[in-house]
């Protein structure tokens, strides 16, 4: 396997996904050793910065990319499996950003509050026991928190010739900040121009399920993972696979639709795995779905559909690109 | 522990939380061996019933009940322990109704469209084995689920002199459709009349997070539960107390309102578990929340916020009152 | 032409739709002389009055009814014509009522900001210009708004054994909160119960689209109203017929279900009074419609679709019950 | 006035806002008559034509444009007053297009349901009586429709580098599909990228609030405008001021939200006029706002907030440049 390593520097950031030159050209079947900046580019480093202060808006969520994958054309199917996500810090930080959030007022939602306090918490690493640790700013109440390393932001240029910030989650993939993309998982993107140009970035050392006040705890990730690519087959909403589970992972709003898109493309799966009439996967889907939300917070909600593949017969997704990928990671 | 056993004649179904006279009245203490009819009163009983020709919608979703709590006087919070739900029948049934459900057009999400073609499943449950078997009605696709049996349906009588159908999930909890509902679980719900007159029903044999196609593994339940009184206390929200997790259960619409209470809830929990401040709980919140959506079909959404006690400090609920009731339900 | 002249003492207010006997019993082509309350139960009195001291909430929106009309029956169709809307006061008074609106959290949209301020201000009624004066609490900007008397709430006792606020807005009328409702208006409701058992109150002496901070210029009505039955025909939403308009008005959440029933009871309409396919009306619909929102901070939001009669041929709706509604009026 | 006349090629259409090189530099002050070819590029010519056989959904909602305009900054105001729209054919097109319009599932509010029939409808102008005429495709119904122009889509390139598709209205603009977009309007845009970049196009010979089935009466269109740079001021949501209104236009989902912020922008808009707290502006919004919707159907969904100026003092928005166009316009 060829390995690439990338460390962007400041200015290769990108914003964007689409409308950005490709940093790097990959074969498929390339390892990809990629650096990631945090989602605050890492600005808030104590807990008396404020984000109105240190943020500038325009350039949050920075993106470590986008790469050209060769032989990647409209219609086909993006793998990306991620081998390992480890803390390139060892601290995170999160935040309260005026208008910004699950539980406030926002440029969307506009009511005539006042904004919620700013506020900044910093999250110190302990490697050893794998915790980051939780201190209240209004009390002494502490707590160890287990490190379960995410990637809120996988994704590839949209459709329709747009192109979009790296806040935002849709059919290309993008801010799903969802659990479920950590180390272990393949995620599937439908392509949507020549060479894919993917990109990812806004590492959680955790985040629970919706992320409330809409940020996690957000640092610096070492990335590694392989890049694969399958002809046709484009899903329409982003899919991942890992061992244990399928997930569709769809965004919009309100939050229903995204869970009705998401609940819509398990039904496409399960009749591709099984040949199953799509009344019958509604069906079988109405009593073995987990629904764990990812995002309540960006411009799109993300809604997840997962099942449990043994509550079901086995199946072959992507004619076992998942297994053959963990094999893959397995050599390196 | 004085122990009542109860099995509603017919007539004696409860179809509306509030308006309703009660069945019994009952000592905080005693526990209740109830029976319970399923969602469709029992009359889908072949793949070849026809949910629009079995079924009256004035009569579905039968209650046992309601039952007056000696005490229960408005700002108090019932709980109500479930010691064991075990199936009544050896089989269940599901069925897309018309315009109900969360892939259709409804009644409220009025579109155009001709209603899906309307199927009954029947599942054959192996006490054995503990599973259902599902089938698919076009093919050949046969597999089992494990029973994970639970209810749909427990509320009091709601605030402000209403009355709501069985079909309907709010502040008074009703037909949240929420798997946290099962054996081992203490439900708190504030008390909004005199004797509280909650009543339970709406048994499924499992059921997958959203309830996609509107119905569960229908099935009649034997309902163990010992009720018990709490004074003071309301919770504005449905809140489930499990060995391994706290529960905030809240419903309405858009579904993103609902999670916004459910989270809004579980912020009050842990500023009364562990005197955290709102800000502070907010953020905690935001990295340890699961959030696995109970029902996305019925008259309002229901969305879970859910805690693991394992990633808190020891905190105590409602005087430990949870830990209580599984002693006391040890005992019989 | 029976007239029947009745003001209720404070005790006879009925404050649910549903769950209330009834305090008359009329036939059908009764006139009724009626006297409402404000919505705020006439407790906000100066604008040094705050909402969260002098009102209790159990106690807002009086209803003057219900009204028992004889031989109503379940699937039948009410109309009823309002005459004539006059101030009864002098003076009405509208108010920011904490977690109460649409541009502040709620009980609903739940979040962790302060309440608004709470703020009265007090309109005093010149009844020589038509005119009710607002005044700004903040600072001296003051301008004479036109008298539009509207009712907030016209409804009838809900379906499926249902006992509702009379602050909930549903199919059963309640709290629509559209300035539709106004003298000259015929609105037609499907009967759910024997005789219906409809009420009416919350006058406005003006009100805009939308309702943006949840109250409107509220103020004691004088109601006259003929009462007509038409057998059969009820309709899924309410209706509203004026001599220029059609007008269906649908109530739910989020607000575009709401405005996709009213839509698609106007498109049932249109059926009825064409013979227009549902497709067609649907076209024909999207050209013509006019969408003026009534409320978008009730417990349900409400929209409206309106179509001008001059822009269709000539129809005849229930009958010409609108024509001989108006024509008896001009005899009284 | 200098006057620009421009009718773009074919190879010519803009299909985004942003990302297009300008068509032209203009200067404020310009008078621009434009060409603009209607949403369905001018395929749907009879009612046998089927929009899945004759539409590129990658090329509906051609736009002319963009315009450079000279001095133009971001965080300035982009003025564009429409002296005249006058339809370019002697027919226009409106149709059903599968899984889109309000009445139907769509890609987001996704279903199980079948495609709604595809149908075209074409109408034919009378520009004698100023009328288009609909026709019914099952049955004989018929009617003349006066003839309304208007523009459903204006905008600017957006904000945070983003390209957006001709189809989607959002804070630049763009689709918002509001029938208050006519002759003598003013529409005020905040400029976000040098040069402004805007442009228009989807011209509907006429438009009911929420344009219903997805699409008007889809025509193209003649477009007289004058272009005007205000320097700062830049509103958040786009503003149109007729001779005898104020409006805001937002755009997002679900619809409240939209509203809300139109709601938002009207009350920022009355502060600047007449110095109201937001409050005040707030309860006076209250008692005189008219939301009349404009669509429901596009990606996101657009509210109108709209004041008569006739409710108000005398104020005069952007320092009396609607007023000062209104008379460049009559000196054309």
């Amino acid at each position: 396997m060829e390995i690439v390593e990338f460390t962007p520097e400041r200015e290769q950031y990108a914003w964007t996904f689409g409308g950005v030159a490709p940093i790097r050209t990959v074969q498929p079947g390339t390892v990809l050793k990629l650096w990631t900046e945090d989602a605050f580019s890492g600005r808030l480093q104590s807990a008396s910065d404020k984000p109105s202060e240190k943020l500038d808006m325009r350039e949050v969520n920075p993106q470590t990319g986008p790469f050209f994958v060769d032989g990647a054309e409209p219609g086909d199917t993006l793998a990306l499996h991620f081998v390992d996500l480890e803390p390139a810090r060892d601290w995170a930080a999160s935040a309260t950003i005026p208008f910004f959030g699950g539980l406030t007022a926002t440029d969307r939602t506009a009511m005539l509050h006042e904004p919620l306090p700013e506020l900044t918490w910093i999250y110190q690493l302990d490697r050893e026991k794998q915790v980051v640790v939780f201190e209240a700013l209004r009390g002494d109440f502490r707590v160890d928190l287990p490190v379960e390393p995410m990637l809120g932001t996988v994704g590839v240029a949209p459709a329709g010739r747009e192109v979009r910030t790296s806040l935002v989650p849709d059919m290309f993939g993008g801010n799903m900040d969802t659990p479920e993309m950590k180390a272990g998982a393949t995620c599937y993107l439908g392509v949507n121009v020549p060479g894919a140009l993917f990109s990812v970035g806004d590492g959680h050392y955790r985040q629970g399920e919706g992320e409330a006040c809409g940020t996690a705890v957000e640092g610096a990730m070492n990335v590694t993972l392989i890049v694969e690519l399958i002809k046709g087959g484009a899903p329409v909403w982003p899919r991942i696979e890992q061992d244990e589970n399928y997930v569709v992972v769809a965004s919009s709003r309100p939050l229903e639709d995204a869970w009705r898109s998401s609940q819509h493309g398990m039904i496409g799966w399960l009749g591709e795995l099984y040949g199953l009439d799509p009344l019958d996967a509604y069906q079988l889907l109405t009593q073995i779905s987990q629904a764990p939300l990812a995002n309540v917070v960006d411009a799109n909600y993300s809604a997840v559909t997962k099942i449990a593949k043994r509550l079901l017969p086995t199946g072959e997704a992507y004619g076992g690109m998942h297994r053959y990928l963990r094999e893959q990671a397995a050599k390196l």
